[in-house]
């Protein structure tokens, strides 16, 4: 068993432990350890949460506890979070910890003082996405040539529906604000310093490089307008918020600015809330990693995953698990069960009463239509071709309904049917 | 130092020879040893290569050198990959693997073979890109809701084709057959066999579930016609050769056919040879991951990427080097350095020889017009907007370029000025 305690239970705090209770089987079964909160750190104690830990708001007596295993820092702010960290470690414990700021300021001040115990970071950058662990480890082969991240979804949010509604700055940002994606005080979003701390984090892993942001050139989003929006548009860009590194021989380019992106690539496709990260490397060529870049959830599931590795040892089991997943052994779903939504394409001789027959073998099979197109060329009137798609249907009846549909005298070629893949 | 023995030295073995000597500085540096290919071994000694180590047909000789650390198994097929493989993990060594033919049939057994010893298999799914860390350790805190993979290059380059050309199949296999991105036999990739290894690979890790490819739906995009590409432009798809694997109760769905996919989801968006996966948890929610899913350069950047993981045995560094980068210490590049392409946005009064004054500051600052855009809106003909996009040139330049602008006696409003990144 492996305790943590949680510093700070705000909404990524609350999300770890429900992580930590919801998953705890298959988490246990990654890591070969039950991981278990066993008490959470407040500063305000009078405040309501529906949580299933303790609470306290002493933080000291929590630090001091020696069945601790590992904190989770989640406090925010610089200082107080780097002495609070510092003494953790020296005690030879482990921490995890989402804190960008922090780290933008002291990893490397951290880094010297984990040398007995380890620290988690990847919550630090993108949230949900596991940027951080791609470019230590999955591009280490590599010399980055470049790091692209939209990695504040606030301003993502803000020139997305400045791009698709041609709305102004100011009312995006109001509407934002009442969603909940924007702060009251939006400057350190749309600043553009909260994307300036996660590339220097980015830039730390790939070239070593030991800035701080005030050492680098940040501009914010305030002034585009929406005639940039129409230039853009013109030429075929799209404006993003983008944290930017680049080598170029001995010196390493660190900026953060609006940018002008060519809309086919990748990160020109990151939309809304969302973040992306494009890393260039010099044999990979370019990846990219998508995903929500902040959120309680998401940024829990990167704390969460530290955990794990922390616990792991090092040891990650080769194929993911260290013991069977489940007291039920999963099983392979027979091809005849799965369910999704199909397209159909018949060609069939134009005649009366065609559409009539393939719908009622639709019909008699339980497959609900959710579109319909008929087309017929003109230079070829006596056949047409019928396109359907449905909604969610048993693998089985599609099978049996083409079976019936290829027994139909007026039904030319074989029918081809596609599967309908949506995410929702 | 690790001793490194390549077994089969095709595209992909010359790739990871020609990046162990070229990166050997950064590798070092990130993993505190340096790793050494010292030889490899070919079925055929008589063909040509132009590559640095020592060579030899005699595998049993390779696999009985005390002195090797790691072996890398890229000689392809099953059985005899396997025997190797598992002799070698008998005698404690480690293997890095690229054959996703050998992990579809062996891999528990394999999991079984390596208590003693690592294996990495980065390399078998989706070429560079680092999906099988981001699944087994990014995302290990959550369930997978599901898993929905481009995995095959040749297929992801036929239908992107298709659809963007309105080319038939039979003539963009042809022509992906000429351009190398197909076999001359290209059933195992346009089967959707390939791409079916994979997904029991991502499978696996994500359900710990034991499938064989012959237990499983696996269809090929070989009756896709340019008609079902009309219906999904028409209803707003793309049509793409899926590997899918979802959770339903106790049952795994595992299948690999084409589907279509709403043009909107980011996986929609990976066109050509390119790869991209998405994994879905039930806290992160929707990650994507985009990179070249073959080629020597971006398979042997995985291959490589797990030998520096076995080099570092489990410890990766907290800020990716564990000692220093390079003997130059890189620095920040000053603001002023910087070279990108740039917008301006000029706000001006209408009169005559307003752009040859505007162009007359721009070239004497070195700067060249790349294209150019004047829109005066229809109610407010005193004014005009200029619109700059230039070639690359120095920050410098620009924003002595902007104070220029900004005394000229007819410019009105701060010229808006953004950069323009594009990956060439």
């Amino acid at each position: 068993m492996i305790k943590v305690a949680v510093l700070g239970v705000g909404t990524v705090g609350s999300s770890v432990v429900k992580i930590l209770e919801k998953n705890a089987d298959i988490i246990q079964a990654r890591c070969g350890k039950r991981i278990v909160p066993v008490i959470g750190v407040v500063r305000d104690m009078s405040k309501k949460r529906d949580i299933g830990i303790p609470l306290t708001d002493d933080i000291k007596s929590v630090i001091n506890r020696d069945d601790i295993d590992i904190y989770i820092e989640l406090m925010g702010g610089i200082e107080q979070a780097y002495s609070v960290v510092k003494e953790i470690l020296s005690k030879g414990k482990s921490v995890v910890t989402a804190n960008k700021a922090l780290l933008a300021y002291h990893r490397y001040d951290l880094q010297k003082a984990a040398q007995k115990a380890k620290i988690g970071f990847e919550a630090s950058v993108a949230g949900g996405i596991p940027v951080i662990k791609a470019l230590r480890e999955g591009l280490s082969a590599n010399h980055i040539t470049a790091i692209k991240g939209i990695l504040n979804g606030t301003c993502n949010y803000i020139l997305t529906k400045m791009m698709n509604e041609k709305a102004s700055f100011k009312d995006v940002l109001k509407e934002a604000q009442e969603l909940g994606y924007a702060e009251a005080d939006p400057t350190f979003d749309i600043g553009g310093f909260d994307a300036a701390h996660k590339l220097l984090i980015l830039a730390s892993i790939a070239y070593g490089i030991e800035a701080k942001p005030e050492e680098i050139l940040i501009e914010g989003i305030e002034n585009i307008g929406n005639e940039d929006i129409y230039f853009a548009k013109e030429f075929e860009y799209v404006i993003k918020l983008i944290g930017i590194a680049k080598k170029k021989g001995d010196k390493v380019e660190l900026r953060v600015h609006p940018s002008l992106i060519p809309q086919d690539e990748m990160i020109a496709k990151v939309n809304g809330v969302m973040n992306g990260v494009s890393l260039i490397g010099d044999f990979v060529g370019e990846t990219m990693y998508y995903g929500a870049g902040a959120g309680g959830d998401a940024t829990a599931s990167a704390v969460v995953a530290d955990l794990i590795d922390i616990a792991r040892e090092g040891q990650s089991p080769m194929l993911g698990f260290k013991s069977p997943l489940e007291k039920a052994k999963l099983v392979i779903m027979p091809k005849d069960e799965v369910e999704t939504k199909y397209y159909f394409r018949v060609k069939v001789k134009d005649e009366i009463g065609v559409l009539a027959k393939i719908a009622a073998v639709l019909e008699l099979s339980q497959i609900s239509i959710e579109s319909f197109l008929q087309k017929t060329e003109a230079k070829k009137s006596d056949t047409t071709t019928l396109f359907f798609a449905t909604h969610h249907c048993k693998e089985a009846n599609v099978q049996k309904a083409l079976k019936e549909i290829e027994k139909l005298p007026f039904v030319i070629d074989k029918t081809n049917m596609l599967r309908i893949e949506a995410n929702t």
